[in-house]
């Protein structure tokens, strides 16, 4: 072929540039190690079929991150797991997009306000809760819940709060004695709704939905089915006209509470919840391809392993069968009427069949605080379907990196935690 | 541009089908769970420097597989998990490339021989141990050790051996009352040494070396540096001039010994030992781009977690300062003179200063058999290092994939662990 055919012909290979993404949906999972994957999938496994089905993480798997903060802990808390995810700049742990000189670190939320873009929130959690928080605002901790309330109302970028679409709990912070931060919002313009059942009342941006007085109830413990699917529809529905696309953060707050409770139960309904959630945004992606979906965690908690005490085993069956958080299932065990009630109550709701000692040892705890009852219970389950467990708090390992749309192979392999905020910075910078 | 031009053009476009690499590295970390390598990443870590230096692991990293065998029990033995990854097949736990009937299963290694490849295996357990033996051979126990080893001499393909090369320890099975396999191996034309010394008496196909009468010493105890490395250095060297190619295994054997010990110094020194040795084989790929490197793991063991008791923490510093493995402080404990020897020697193999009552303990723990020591040197370093373990057994977690040269994309995102097998296979039965 003659050289200027050639070089015409390359005009027809397509680049590996692509143009930025308009809409960026970003999904946590709080405490999702990567064993919390596994778990889930054999969780769910039909054990009618041989094969060992694929999850909606093992679909879109295609990288792992590590999570270190900005200290020499090596272990991060999700105040500093958050903020790298938000910003692309580590600090320490507690921060909230601050730096070690407690100075605003720009998050990418900010960023997308001043291009133009359009702004949402989605957490079972408060949604002023750390990673929400270091996505919206900035200080020094992420206990001052107040603090961090005022902010999403009172930073402002063009005059207008930083999230246009915020869902999740929280109304203990955003309607106080000394604040009532829902009727400021609603004269900025917001729809507000406290009921799942008005959640069709919000018709447009700016919208906020306060679902709970801080988290939304545990997955494992509602009657409320699909939680954060229901309220990440919601978000995209109203996140959709946005001109120039939007940024949605989604939350799986709850599984890293479920993992510093040692509770697999728990933690495989908050998984089960999450993934939901994902299905609704991979749908999003199939029908708006201008999508990019990103799905991470800040950390792992609890140091979950399946498989302890020696045994070659792990028994999802165990854990299917119970019916309640150990946090639940401490508090039906302390109000039972007599220790004959609470031993049917606990054979109710774990289908676990006790040895005489254990049982003994349950109605002892009976006798003490909840807190007591509720580590035993999850001890219980724990020891019977064969999950480890080694800290009441969280762990270094990497976590997985999931992507889907046109770009998600710059997700592939490891990367910084850093990294993956750093690359949808790009995007949201590109913003036309 | 008219329609003729433009078919003309897509025949200048480079299509996705790669021929099959010629020659196929493929390297086991046993028991090398995810964990394994952020542990090794931070261990590694450079202090001085603000970020945390990238290994060898983080570098190849695509992605994730699963590891369950066929039972319903989710957490795979070694046998398995080797049978899984040398033939695509999946089995009981015990198995050595066997079916539940005890039918063998074809190995990659077997279909490479029929292909017209040279094969090669580098251990640094004994070379019949379960992983090399799923390539190799087939048996319905791990633990026939013998019969494993008369394979390596007894199953022939076009009158042949199946592997040209073998590397690693164990003349107890090789050198027997009943059988001298080192001589009838002599006899079919096998170049042999127990000697490192002696390694460059290798100097072409078929060659063995036995440098242990069972498995290679550890690598934090031996003097012997950079052992797979050298292994498999010299392994590629002799593979080399197959006209055909090869398909070389090559196992990190150990790295499940210290996680079954839950002795995180161990671990860490079998991963820098493993690391050289794909740092030997990245280079070759660099050198020969017809190579295909692959890396995986049968699965997790220990339930080795970054973090315990609460406490937002690891501290490789403390792993570092260990100078021997648990099993080998405990012997040395267990043979000094006195209590105040004992308690030198504690300091000095391990820098951890132990209060009054941990002093208490291992003293009187050094009365009773060095397992008991060994836990306990284990529990301890453990416990100031916050490493958290779960198990003496396995577990179910996923396990990390890693790629290196042209072919690395097929190899990305979530898949099976027969998946790896089944891709491999198809590349040797393309051999040309
Ligand atoms: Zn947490
Ligand atoms: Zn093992």
């Amino acid at each position: 072929m003659r050289p200027h055919l050639l070089s015409l012909c390359l005009l027809l290979v397509p680049t590996a540039t692509l143009a930025a993404p308009k809409n960026i949906i970003y999904m946590i999972g709080d405490g999702m190690g990567p064993t919390y994957l596994s778990a889930y999938r054999y969780y769910n496994d039909d054990t009618s079929t041989k094969a060992v089905e694929n999850t909606i993480f093992d679909e879109l798997w295609r990288g792992m991150a590590s999570t270190y903060p900005d200290d020499d802990t090596y272990v991060t808390d999700s105040a500093a797991g958050a903020t790298a995810l938000a910003t692309g700049e580590k600090s320490y742990n507690g921060a909230i997009s601050v730096n070690r000189q407690h100075i605003p670190i720009g998050t990418m939320m900010q960023l997308a306000k001043r291009q133009g873009k359009a702004n949402g929130i989605v957490a079972s959690s408060q949604i002023n809760h750390a990673t929400p928080a270091a996505f919206l605002a900035h200080n020094k901790s992420r206990r001052n819940y107040n603090e961090i309330a005022d902010m999403y109302v009172d930073y402002r970028i063009n005059d207008l709060p930083v999230a246009d679409v915020m869902l999740g709990g929280g109304t203990d912070y955003f309607v106080r004695e000394d604040r009532n931060l829902i009727t400021e919002l609603k004269q900025l313009g917001f729809q507000y709704t406290d009921s799942w059942q008005k959640l069709d009342s919000l018709t447009k941006m700016p919208a906020m939905a306060l679902l709970a007085e801080t988290a939304l109830p545990a997955a494992l413990n509602t009657e409320q089915p699909r939680q954060l699917a229901t309220l990440t529809e919601k978000a995209l529905a109203l996140l959709t006209p946005a001109k120039k696309g939007f940024v949605l953060m989604v939350e799986g707050s709850q599984i890293d509470w479920c993992g510093h409770d040692n509770d697999i139960a728990c933690a495989m309904a908050e998984m089960d919840d999450f993934a939901k959630a994902i299905a609704v945004a991979k749908a999003y992606v199939d029908a708006h391809p201008d999508t990019l979906l990103v799905i991470t965690a800040d950390h792992e908690t609890g140091g979950m392993t399946l498989g302890a005490a020696g045994k070659y085993l792990w028994l999802p069956d165990v854990v299917k069968k119970v019916k309640a958080t150990g946090r639940s299932i401490a508090s039906q065990l302390k109000h039972a009427d007599s220790d004959k009630a609470a031993l049917e109550l606990w054979t109710q709701l774990t289908s676990i069949e006790l040895t005489d000692t254990e049982q003994a040892t349950l109605l002892s705890t009976r006798q003490q605080d909840e807190t007591e009852l509720r580590k035993l219970s999850n001890q219980l389950v724990a020891k019977y379907s064969y999950t480890g467990w080694t800290t009441s708090g969280h762990t270094a390992t990497d976590v997985a990196v999931l992507a889907y749309g046109k770009w998600r192979d710059e997700f592939t392999g490891f990367q910084d935690n850093t990294d993956i905020a750093k690359k949808l910075i790009q995007y949201i910078q590109q913003t036309k």
